[in-house]
């Protein structure tokens, strides 16, 4: 009869995004908390359960959720550690619990006075004696039958309330409900379950061709171990690829972005396709698709992972242009239109037109791409632009991918408007570029963390922190020089799980473009001349960061980050707390890299397990020093020049 | 190919109750106003549209939508007064507008300097000759070609951009756009459009016995005329009668709910059932179906209506029980069963086992009940405690009645938990009763019909305003006596567009049982001796505040309340205005029925269209006394013993 009619009100689920159109998301090992509003008509006593499972599998796990006030319930669970990748389903089920609202019938009754409870004793044997009949071999069974003896022969009403309230006999009933007359939620919920390293990681990108620093000349796969050695000595767990495909020839761009290419000049990675091919192939210059798989083996060797690049640009010396013409947008005369955000334009890249009337052997044709690289050993893509792209072209193809590749991560590189941001988020990927880059001042950092971590964002939204990126030196690090890349390098690496940076940031490269938030000589156009240890660099910081990161389950995740009150406007302050509590850092930031910044800031004691006057020891994760501090407030001094940061764990 | 996948994001629709599970409601007349996220990758202008037709209509109406920032749209339209009642279906159309984004393609060209733009020129002329095309044998057609020739001859960018906003064109290429890849909404969201009465009346609910006060004995349904003249003469616009039917005689209770029934004892309507039959009958005291039919008709002629109660109570005597005992809760010696709320023992009322095995033939049973009364011209039924039947039996019920009677208006009397009440107006009460009758203070005033009207809950529950029923009479009205019960009429009658008084209200009637919210001597027990002109009755203040709500169009909804300040905590002060602001009151009330409150109120001058410092006449519509008042600082004083309110309209 339970799917003749609901029998029990189940609504507004909490989190649920968009109705429950998109999944929310979660990594191995992390909980998963749902609240819902849970009722029914009349009296009875409601019981509700959440339950899950991976999508394909049975049976439903199950947990009790538990009421928290105005038929508001509330449920939690954890992806275990070995579920499968790929959807979990949930639902929550709920019935009118007969034997409870029966217990209170006697209660009340017995309470008010009276003498004898025949038939009410004759109901409740019989509630008893349908859960034994339930408990089937069960050996519960013949407890719950000696129970229903029991009720039967109790002597007066107090009696048949003492023996109906006995925690063995509410344990038992428990585990046999009647369920006939439940409800289920539906359509069942998603959660998408990622790899832990879907919310914890640290990337390194760098171009393989700048891989050895040389200004005359690139690098090739072969020779990118050094820098692979150096990013892993820095602690860094992926080595991210911009474009390592072939370049086109076809109007490339010189140094600077010149219009004017001189001989030898190595091009722009993101004109892809040339004679040597396309998207399947690599630049002949880094060397062989073998040289790839070589580094590649080296690269997972050391325990790293390797991020590729997936940029939908095509020089006109793709192959696609002859061999899928129509693909692309064409001018009246029949030409194929290069790509122009007027009055720019990019002469040496066709823009695929994702509504052209072949569209779907073009999304076939993309995805295979990346099924290619998959099988080639890839599992992480970052994602050149999406939000050029239909939203709906990328649900499909991230699907059709993780359906193969389960552990397959997605990033998004999309630095637009809000929602658009968002909606490739809930869409698929699995994390995204954020505004990070842009919010410097307290204010602005602890207003746009609020929205990531507080708001529904943080069910779907993995804020993937660069502090600067081949196209993007922010005013900020033009400015603030070395002192800045540590603020910047401290806020992302602790901010958030995953945080990344692109070569040269650890060396403090701050020359620009004048008036532009550019690089100038970006080594997007050119080969680039570098010692990667010059003096000055922070590589030791970024050395400790990491070390910090991954000794410390606290900065293992995004949203358990609390900001703590501070006196002064240019300190942040905020705590961060695994979800076993076992680990728990405070973190300090000045960011205000030029001056000396002091002042009072409150320790959350309550949360840090302190009595409130108590007096402790603060040990400086950074640097080792130990402070003695007591209760809340209490004073800090930021000199950027020395010091831009405390990480605080208590001793 | 719109139908291939979808072209532009539309998400986040609002209003949207439980993800579009339930409609919103509206009555004839009533705009509805649509906000939704609508973007889409790429730099293309969007265009949205809110379209909208009653469910099984064709074509949709369509109006544009406009972009309000950050990517969000809104747009309005009103339910027609010719609408069918019943369900209209909206859902929002965008696409990308390749004239739009053409237009902006080559202005940006010519502002950087193109000197020429031959093949855009073509691509304009395309566009406009598609639209040419589209419109057929429109006359639009030979315009739209002339423009394209305009376009094709341009002398230069410059002459080709001004061509091309000629605002004639851009209005005829918004008549005929190119929607060949456009997105729509999906699922279709709903609208339950209602008649005006849904939202605007007030109500007088009387016992027919009780017609003619007389203490020895009950008046029949030909002795009601006078009480329904003089209901009318108060302004009211709807007769609401208490149970008709015949009432059970097994275990009737007498006087004052007791448990000894005198000889002569009337009963208590809610048992119903007996020798004379069931729901479909009527009380043979009261006379018979052709005397209610008669009354029927004799309220209908003087432009008024009949709202019924709807209780599913059956006492022993009712003919279900004999003919389907299978529909009630048994023991387990197979008798029937009483209700109960231990240790509290209803001994002549047997509830309904809406899950008994032959639910079906309830439910049917139940439905054919409404479905028979309203064949005999009742279009309100007044449910009595919906919350202790199936919620989703409420939904199936209403859609079935309002089906066949889309005029059928639903109460739901439920007083109980806040998400069951809701829940009730989502799955289709009309209206419904409020926790009003015990919100006291202008505190808990404001608090409450803020939750009312500013929430969700403003597009699908509509309180209905009691602010005594026959089962309470509130502390407030015991304690406050006449003034208190002027107080509580004003708010009943100006807070919401719905309102009902149960006689005797007007008589200020507050005698109640000791220490309990409930009357002394109830009507619901026995015959009720009365002077329906008793010394010190409110008659004349609710038959002006009822003149007042109808000659004033902002009374007649509710969503338009608006509190303003007001520095005395004891004096509420708020504002309505009608959608097309030619009606505009604004009411100050004090809720302090014992002492003289006065103080200074703040006139939202600007919202009723004034200067901020201008002098200007109020007029007070309940005594019509005219008040010199300048700017928006104003002094009032309201002494409960002579006047309790102003309902005030600049003059």
């Amino acid at each position: 009869m339970s799917t003749l009619f609901p029998t029990v009100v189940i609504e507004h689920l909490s989190p649920q995004i968009e109705g429950g159109h998109y999944p929310i998301k979660r990594v191995l090992g992390e909980e998963v908390t749902i609240d819902a509003d849970i009722f029914k008509e009349g009296h009875d006593v409601v019981l509700a359960l959440l339950k899950w499972r991976p999508v394909g599998a049975m049976p439903w796990q199950e947990v009790s959720m538990r009421c928290i006030g105005n038929d508001r319930w509330t449920g939690s669970f954890s992806i275990g550690a070995e579920s499968p990748l790929g959807f979990t389903e949930y639902t929550i089920e709920a019935w009118g619990d007969a034997f409870a609202s029966w217990i209170e019938e006697i209660q009340k009754k017995c309470t008010g006075g009276a003498t004898s409870l025949l038939s009410e004793t004759l109901e409740g044997v019989a509630l008893v004696q349908e859960a034994a009949k339930r408990a089937g071999k069960n050996p519960a069974s013949k407890k719950l039958a000696a129970f229903a003896n029991a009720l039967k022969t109790a002597s007066d009403p107090a009696a048949l309330v003492a023996t109906a309230t006995e925690p063995a006999l509410i344990s038992l009933m428990g585990q046999w409900p009647d369920r006939a007359l439940s409800s289920t939620y539906e359509p069942f919920q998603k959660i998408r379950v990622d790899r832990p390293g879907a919310a914890f990681s640290a990337w390194y990108e760098f171009f393989p061709r700048s891989a050895e620093g040389k200004g005359e000349s690139g690098s090739t796969f072969r020779q990118c171990l050094e820098r692979v050695d150096d990013a892993r000595a820095m602690g860094f767990d992926v080595i991210y690829f911009p474009p390592i495909h072939p370049i086109g020839i076809t109007a490339r761009k010189g140094a600077n972005n010149s219009l004017f290419c001189k001989p030898g000049d190595p091009g722009v990675p993101y004109a892809i396709g040339g004679p040597a091919g396309g998207h399947r192939a690599v630049e002949p210059e880094l060397g062989t698709l073998e040289d790839f798989a070589w580094l590649l083996a080296e690269i997972q060797a050391r325990g790293m992972e390797v991020a590729l690049d997936f940029a939908l640009n095509c020089s006109p010396d793709h192959p696609y242009v002859k061999e899928h013409p129509e693909w692309f947008f064409h001018r009246p005369d029949g030409s194929i239109k290069y790509a122009e955000n007027p009055p720019k334009k990019y002469e040496d890249v066709y823009p695929l037109n994702f509504y052209n009337p072949e569209w779907k052997s073009l999304w076939n044709e993309l995805r295979d791409l990346l099924l290619c690289w998959a099988e080639r050993g890839v599992r992480i893509f970052r994602v050149d632009n999406p939000h050029t792209k239909p939203v709906v072209f990328w649900e499909w193809v991230i699907a059709q991918v993780q359906a193969q590749f389960p552990d397959t991560i997605f990033l998004s590189e999309a630095f637009t408007r809000p929602k658009m941001m968002r909606v490739l988020a809930k869409a698929g990927f699995t994390q995204s570029y954020t505004y990070f880059t842009w919010r410097n001042t307290r204010a602005e950092l602890e207003e746009y963390f609020t929205e990531l971590t507080r708001s529904e964002m943080r069910e779907y939204f993995r804020p993937h922190l660069f502090p600067n990126t081949p196209d993007i030196l922010p005013w900020y690090l033009q400015e603030g020089g070395r002192p800045a890349f540590m603020i910047r390098a401290v806020l992302s690496a602790t901010l958030s799980g995953i945080y990344g940076i692109s070569s040269g940031f650890e060396l403090c490269e701050n020359a620009a473009l004048p008036g532009r938030e550019e690089y100038l000589d970006s080594e997007k156009y050119q080969y680039k001349q570098r010692d990667w240890n010059v003096s000055g660099n922070i590589k030791p910081l970024i050395t400790r960061l990491n070390a910090i990161r991954h000794d410390n389950a606290a900065l293992q995740q995004t949203n358990n980050l609390v900001f703590c009150d501070s006196e002064n406007s240019a300190i942040l302050c905020y705590r961060k707390t695994s979800a076993d509590k076992s680990s728990s850092l405070l973190i300090v930031v000045t960011t205000d890299f030029r001056n000396v910044q002091s002042g009072w800031i409150h320790v959350p004691t309550g949360d840090l397990g302190m009595a409130p006057d108590s007096s402790y020891q603060m040990e400086d994760l950074l640097t080792g020093e130990v402070f003695l501090w007591q209760g809340a407030r209490n004073f800090v001094s930021l000199d950027p020049s020395r010091r831009v940061a405390h990480i605080l764990r208590v001793k």
